[in-house]
């Protein structure tokens, strides 16, 4: 039993995931200044600033079947589990070098490898780059004879999307699919609809409705289907996905692409966990190693995955 | 032939180099307010936040004959060249981690492997952990069948000064010396008697003297020996050592640690190279792949270095 102060305490943001909503702050005035795509791109290049280093890893750039990307080794791993990575940054922004910090923390604590993509961007790639890139390094995986059933899906963001659409594109290539998949702060929604865009408005620290439909415009093109399921997978058939837990910020106006896609997953006979992070904003898990909310989401990921990834229970 | 507004131009400080300044601004009033040393050190673990990424790099860590280290590997480069790389950060803070993009940018641009170490540092430990973390990974590096020749020595801050002192005890046990060492903003004096202390304590946007009078404590201890020769190289015997090259910027405090060492070390005939950045911070060089001013220099060290290593020249 918790007492309330106890409870109290854990409701309110620590000081240290404080650094990710003034990090958005940052980049909401940046983007309300910034004019050009480059400005906006270096800004979120330091994104990484907010990680701490995790220490006692390896990184190993490599072509992954025509697609840059980052090996994240983690001293003494179990080299044949992987993590394939799909970075954030609303299609646009963000690289391997952003998250390398961010998926070693995973890569580390789940004791596993972490194959963090980089792959091709919007506006200068259009949907549907970002899968077919996504599931070209994924057959590249499965051809370095990684079994399909060792390997699970991580995405933040645009990147959780990712971690989805990938599966889809997957399953209807006929290809084996992953033990798991983990979206959070996950982006689905193409049509910008959710509830949530209207009810966390005021507290959610980065985005505006029309800002993510600016970046649903560049990944899909002025007159792109927003409802195409590789895209937008509140739109596809869910039937056979592997198991999905999802992660999300009770404070983010994407709060509800998660939520909608929990419930539509389920009806689908997928098995679906699904954890709202009270108080917390888009993607805080960016504070890795540095904020106990953050590590915590990581943790519960990680006794979450470890099983399915035949590596056994922590003890 | 560079007319006046050529030469104007060149003169003035970049938007981008001038992100140094700034950071050195924020670094001293946290070093005001800031009461711990955890503190301090969690500040100047974003130091990184300047740096580009180099990209094409790989990073490995290792256990360099006890000490902590990190391989920068460009790819494509020559293996069996190695600089060993002195982080700065005043020997209580910095880190590999710290100054993994600065070297890899040297590494890249040299065509070499960067050996980034990890040196114990102070309060915890004073003199001479540090020189002798540094000795270590030295023979080390010669145990690893890497030529004395082939290696060259670079550092920044109080790694300059490691980047001669290591020198020192080599040659004092009879080892084979590296082919070169590049001293940076490099801090060599530890009674704080540089003119420049005064004639830039205006411009100099991060020391005061007593700041680094207290670094001089913390290393050496409250009686510790400030002329100890291996502490500070401007009390040394500096015969034999091998060509050295300096770069410091006009700004700084330090700027005199490097005009007197220069001096000091053709009064032993030692080949030395001293330029003077005008209008530069301390260790501007953080801000490679940004910054013209950060490149600058280190081409200038790759065009200095480059033969002395057996690469030849650039074309």
């Amino acid at each position: 039993m918790t007492t309330k102060k106890e409870q109290q305490a854990i409701l309110k943001p620590s000081k240290e995931v404080e650094e990710v909503g003034k990090w958005w702050i940052k980049a909401a005035a940046a983007s309300r200044e910034h004019t050009s795509l480059d400005e906006a791109r270096d800004f979120n290049e330091n994104w990484a600033s907010l990680t701490a280093e995790p220490g006692g890893v390896d990184y190993i750039e490599v072509d992954a079947g025509g697609v840059p990307a980052m090996w994240a080794i983690p001293k003494g791993c179990t080299e044949n589990r992987v993590i394939l990575c799909f970075h954030g940054g609303g299609f646009f922004s963000g690289s391997m070098y952003t998250h390398r910090k961010l998926y070693a923390h995973f890569a580390k604590a789940i004791g596993c490898r972490a194959l963090i993509l980089h792959y091709r961007r919007s506006p200068e790639h259009n949907h549907p780059a970002q899968v077919n890139d996504s599931l070209a390094a994924y057959e590249w995986l499965l051809n370095q004879r990684i079994q399909a059933n060792h390997i699970a899906f991580v995405g933040d963001s645009a990147g959780g999307g990712l971690a989805i659409t990938t599966l889809l594109l997957a399953r209807d290539k006929g290809l084996p699919l992953p033990a798991a998949t983990m979206p959070f702060s996950a982006w689905f929604d193409m049509e910008v609809t959710g509830k949530s865009m209207e009810t966390n408005a005021e507290k959610d620290l980065l985005f505006t409705a029309e800002g993510i439909k600016e970046m649903a415009g560049m990944l899909l093109g002025a007159n792109g289907d927003r409802k195409d399921p590789y895209a937008n997978p509140l739109h596809a058939d869910l039937s056979g996905l592997p198991p999905v837990y999802l992660h999300v910020g009770g404070d983010e106006m994407l709060l509800d692409d998660s939520t909608r896609f929990a419930e539509r997953a389920r009806a689908f006979g997928v098995e679906v966990g699904l954890d709202v992070f009270p108080g917390m904003q888009h993607s805080f898990q960016m504070a890795a190693g540095r904020a106990p909310e953050a590590d915590d989401s990581i943790a519960r990921f990680v006794d979450w995955v470890r099983p399915k990834l035949g590596l056994g229970s922590h003890s």
